[in-house]
């Protein structure tokens, strides 16, 4: 049942019927948000206080983790670096383009119009960090028909499940650890149950890495290392809120990446380090500030969180994959599971935790902006007493503390039960014929959706000797590596 | 009349004169700007609202634009990969340089001195960028020398230009559409034209890319990409203005990229996806809502506007190019009259509608201020009363939108036509002797120019067999690859 | 005495130690600073005035010149890329996290806790480019452990060096010349005097770079060039202090660049380019212009002092690191001393000369916070005089221009000897038994620290042709390109 995998017109066709049915929606719906728009301007406006001016330098460092960051990341495999950087370059633009729509229906529709500035194009980067992340579980597998129909269902879900837990469960979730990295990463497993390729599992002749692919993947990761910072505090309040996040996530990720460096180094046979932990497991301590990333944590927490975080996500390398490969029908190409999901769930425990901990002694009155919640209800006299110390204070619902975390408990199952199913349902609709998904032969291959410059077969030769002199070379390759 | 290509003497030479040029013109001429001028400050100038907190990020946007995104962009011929990045460099710091004073001149000069600041830098990178597109239409095929003596002459016919075209005919065009990439495009194709090279219409050996000088290029896009928002609205007003050139710059992107993808895959053969044109094609749209990219067009419109440069740009590339070198002499090796040329022709009517639909009941009395030149006369009544809501509005020439319009389509013509013949000119020149111009066969080949590694001849091996082994290798190549 | 060189205990069980430590130290010493306590906020403080916002922005610059900058710069070896980028990476996230507490000590340290915020990281990442610094000079020939005890001794001297002389001695050294290379350099040295192997002054066969790895470095460089600004600028006052900065910094890099180019030119064999030359030669202009990069220096004398820098770092190569490296038993494997050592003093000398030309009649009363030493001591009534012109005013020392130079002079020398003395016992202690330290025959060799992918056998091939078929390719390579 070996389908054709031409692009030729199934991706054309996608392409042209989304930008038609975008074109509508954009011309129908979107107009531009207050700071954007001309004739809202007048003699009280101070252009430097534009909310450009706040959000864009935030938005410009996640668009170098989002392009380059993730695509460099993505390209780690020898004969699928194309495919990693390019599937991902088209994917985010389309998930953007798609969830500025999504999102503002939720989240930015008054007056019958979505309203359009920098802070939009931020939240659309966040779902699209989720389509991504989700990505990673199918990496190899795919064709990008098939991404671009994950996107196309995944956004909307996201959207759905974001305003849902934010507006109705509400609750505190600053770096994402519950909406962005519990839900990209279930979304993904589900995804990846329904495309299992039970061939896969020996592995494949092309699953491997080169010493450029490997190096380019690095690249990736320490893009995504040095802006992680802006991505975990671009949404949080601003001033302290957002200098803690600062703090936090560079205290997290520095802990993450030496124990990461530690754990490789005692776990290999020969006690050398091993690439694949330095470009994924040094990450994990950004995920694991995430859930408590704003509070007043310490910075010993943020430190301690990094090392608890990359050590999860280091065993869930190591033995969460295969089992779940082997015995879960669940490829999970990247490790998705081990590098969001597990670093997530720690993420979220800890929030729990530091808001079971919060206290006014602690934070000040300013607890009742952190935990928003929190803040008395309109009308409550401590309100206006509160108001009278921070100006800007709005109600809350009087929540305590141990409400709080039991909110945060019903959002993390239902995120995890909303993805999974929808990643679930979505996996089953990429399955559909006329997909083009890639043959068991052809996963992990450029070849297959690219015109591949001449070198590329040079470079095949190396895994399907064909000739004599070859087969030697490679002989002697084998006597001198092992990998 | 192949002469000798060292650069031993030559480039030193030059490069020695420049300097003592500069030197002298520096020293008589530039001095610092108010805002870095320790003489200006006093109790009243407070440090946080100078003018390097609203220049420098996008100056420093724009600096990853210029060294790494152009670098690596450039360097997507196999054999030609350190030329590519390392002219490119020596190209921007000297086009820079020289930018600084000779835009000085005209643009920053009074009381007898160039007043230097970060925005005469960001200025300066713009003019460098124009020299870097020119550049690219000559790629492969010029030796340092040459690009130097065409960044020598490219920026002051740049400079006055401009200088004629925003002082007398008084253009609106933020993005630089026609200053810059219309511009930048005609005296590229001027240059090329001049430097014709008949047998390279047959194509030559080394024009090709490899598997890492591809994903290297496409890394140049991607940062050229995530940044363009920033180098689109650099030079915008502050506020409103500059936040809609992020929003369309963005979308235009965004809708131009995924556009590509289908062009791609429906007009190759087998259906699958071409890396120059995911490489170039998906940042038509950037170049595209240039000219309107200040204005309140609508966010649909940037999207549509995306969608219309793409695919004449991708056209452009199948059809314009190969019948510019076969039948007009000229050989535009990057294809820069797709990317900047008719992109920019586009976005200058795109630009002019903009102008004509524009009305106060759409952008309010901040109109003014986007259409300057359609501001109240001094003296006019009118002005005072804008002046009421605005106050900080400047007279303008109380133009209607049409003359406006019409002056724009003067700007255009006189632009084309001014860099059209400066690049014939310059082409001119750089065809004299001693310009270190490589002989055909020496093109697209680093060797020429760079003392290479080792590696650089086995690379080399593949496409000039010489040994038995490698005949073999080759023709097995052959059979498994087709480009 | 071969040692081992397996990093299964010795790594982990060093990072496990400093972890514990810094657990503990962080727990006990380490607070918020008021800008990140949330019990600091109140209806007086507003969060857009958040010193966040005024440090972040080149604090992220500055991640991405340590992380991807230097680590690129540092891959230029064929066989030891991942070497580079990888052990970069270690070393610099354990140096910063190390800095954070020992700097913090001396300089954020008040009721008995260290104050955390943005502008602590960015001092970290500062103390942290002096330990990547002195790496350079012993690139190749250790082990991350080895790294890392380097990383351990040099941030403690580093920071009483700094804290001494910046209390004490009292210096006015803006980008760092002198603390930050001075400082790197004759530690470095200091090191790989006591590391020196006689073997490797014959040259080592792995010791090349590839044309992947020439390109991969080249992309360091950039990133080290666009960002330099940010560096220089990141800790002068605000306003037009840092704007001169920026502007003192780009003129002097863009001389230093063609300065390169024209150098590796003339002094080439064949009048072509080394890509040596321009991986580090162009960078010597940011150095250079350190000392004296936020005075009234004029942007000419940026831009003499951008050639003179360079021209020393040129001539540094060519003739002193070999000379260091027969006759002194320095081998300075990445020419530091060239491009931070010679920079360094002339940065220095210029610095000097700057001071004692400082006049008001060219700063204005604002002399006294740029030269704040100068500014009249408590109880002046000069002093009261000027804090009615300039409200922020501190009282000063009342040194003279001849008094502070002399200073400058003292704090040179001081600073070279507390590092070169530091440098041998350091070395003395990274010698010890126990470190892992490569053989001489393994320097330069991922292969002794990593798991390397399959092709990394083929490109040792090249080297170290083991059959008939490769040596005749080996041959055949050796006639076409002569290196």
């Amino acid at each position: 049942m070996r389908g054709s995998t031409s692009l030729q017109v199934r991706l054309p066709a996608l392409v042209l019927v989304s930008e038609v049915v975008m074109i509508v929606l954009y011309a129908v719906f979107v107009t531009y948000d207050d700071n954007a728009n001309a004739k809202m301007q007048n003699n009280a406006t101070n252009p430097m206080e534009n909310s450009l001016y706040r959000d864009y330098p935030y938005f410009a460092d996640v668009q170098v983790m989002i392009f380059v960051g993730f695509g460099c990341l993505l390209a780690f495999f020898r004969f699928y670096g194309f495919s990693g950087m390019v599937f991902n370059f088209l994917t985010a633009t389309f998930a953007i383009q798609w969830a500025i729509l999504v999102q503002g229906f939720f989240q930015f529709y008054y007056a019958g119009k979505i309203h359009l500035g920098v802070v939009n194009l931020l939240n659309a980067e966040f779902a699209c960090a989720v389509v991504l992340i989700s990505f990673g579980a199918v990496l190899g597998k795919t064709s990008p028909v098939q991404l671009l129909v994950m996107a196309l269902l995944e956004i909307p879900l996201f959207s759905v499940t974001e305003w849902v837990v934010l507006k109705y469960i509400r609750i505190t979730d600053a770096g994402g650890s519950i909406l962005i990295h519990l839900f990209a990463c279930y979304f993904g497993l589900g995804v990846t149950f329904m495309l299992y390729r039970p061939s896969l599992n020996k592995g494949h002749s092309k699953e491997m890495t080169s010493y450029q692919s490997d190096i380019l993947s690095l690249m990736g990761t320490l893009f995504l290392w040095v802006f992680w910072p802006s991505f975990n505090s671009a949404l949080t309040s601003k001033g302290d809120d957002q200098h803690r996040a600062v703090l936090h996530t560079f205290l997290g990720l520095s802990s993450s990446t030496i124990t990461a460096f530690a754990l490789s180094a005692v776990f290999n046979k020969r006690g050398k380090l091993t690439m694949a932990d330095i470009q994924n497991v040094t990450l994990a301590g950004g995920v694991t500030v995430g859930a408590s990333v704003d509070m007043m944590i310490s910075p010993v927490a943020a430190y301690a969180l990094g090392i608890m975080g990359c050590t999860a996500c280091f065993f869930g390398y190591k033995y969460l994959t295969p089992f779940l490969a082997n015995h879960m029908r669940i490829q999970d190409q990247c490790g998705i599971h081990n590098l969001h999901g597990l670093t997530g769930l720690i993420s979220s425990l800890a929030g729990i935790c530091a808001i079971l901990l919060a206290t006014e002694e602690t934070y000040g009155p300013s607890m009742y902006q952190i935990f928003s919640h929190r803040a008395p209800p309109e009308g409550d006299p401590k309100l206006q007493e509160l108001q009278r110390l921070i100006p800007g204070l709005k109600p809350g619902l009087g929540r305590t503390g141990q409400e709080q975390a039991l909110y945060q408990v019903a959002a993390i199952f239902s995120t995890v039960a909303a993805s999974a199913v929808g990643g679930l349902l979505t996996g089953w609709v990429m399955k559909l014929p006329f997909m083009a998904a890639p043959s068991d032969e052809d996963c992990f291959d450029d070849e297959l959706f690219f015109d591949v410059p001449s070198d590329f077969a040079r470079v095949e030769g190396l895994k399907t000797p064909t000739s004599f002199d070859e087969k030697i070379q490679m002989s002697s390759m084998n006597t001198t590596v092992e990998t």
